[in-house]
């Protein structure tokens, strides 16, 4: 799918058919994540695969925008990870460029995909912390719930003239 | 050019032919980075187009993780706007989706971008702030310089398996 098709066709997706993710898939999505640029390429994610389907639920209680996980086969939490910033203060921002990457790679391969946010809420961080583990240093941004789409991708062009200013506002 | 084709051949243009960036490609850049994802839809984003010589030296003056842009025909910065945020805290992550959709776009088009961070660096925001006349509840987040590549894009596949966790770390 070219690029400027998926940009523009991404939406986020919440219905989900009831079949698992190939594996293969999975590696094409975490690679276009850490393929994403980062400040001075430090490359300061980690990621936790999610297809425990108890798993799943419980992150729905901790994160209330993630209420559509209990419909999908899978998630993927991208996590920032502090001992690896190539400049400091900019990790939420590398892992957004992460998640957006993956979000567009789940659209190319026909994949439904919907970013819920978790970082800067500390209930949320916290909760995920504690349900996969994560090291005191690494700190939960983003869940990913994916999975082959029930519902249509619909074209968006969101272009707005006025929110654009040359040389000077 | 496929989205995962353009994922993976993205880099960080740092040289640039001579040559204008002509304004419909501008205008598709825009409209990539405005159809990013965004918390509750907020997209609470504005750009400043840059194209005007003594503006993109003074960036280099302000940002020096932006020396490359003296040697550029253009830059757009990308700011978050705090009146349009959708949910607090999460306009630095959703300008975030909108520079990785444009450094997309660009590599999908043939033009080579070098993504500069500016937030959270106080000294870049506000002299960015001042050089624009961007005004107070308006946050330059980034800069994204731009031009037609004088360098190669080089395939790039970052993925390491040891990042990737299996429900628990």
């Amino acid at each position: 799918m070219d690029v400027l098709e998926a940009i523009h066709t991404r939406r986020s997706i919440r219905k989900y058919e009831n079949r698992p993710v190939p594996p293969d898939a999975v590696r094409q999505l975490l690679a276009a994540a850490m393929t994403a640029p980062s400040a001075r390429n430090g490359q300061p994610w980690q990621f936790v695969v999610i297809d425990d389907r108890a798993l799943l639920d419980a992150c729905a209680d901790i994160c209330p925008n993630a209420a559509m996980i209990r419909g999908a086969p899978m998630a993927i939490a991208v996590c920032g990870d502090l001992d690896r910033e190539g400049s400091e203060g900019y990790w939420p921002i590398d892992c957004s460029a992460a998640v957006e990457n993956m979000l567009l790679a789940a659209r190319g391969i026909g994949l439904g995909a919907c970013w819920c946010g978790v970082y800067p809420r500390p209930h949320r961080i916290e909760g995920l912390r504690k349900l996969f583990g994560v090291p005191e240093r690494v700190v939960p941004h983003s869940l990913v719930v994916l999975g082959y789409p029930a519902e249509a991708f619909a074209r968006q062009d969101r272009y707005r003239e006025e929110r654009v200013h040359c040389n000077r506002w």
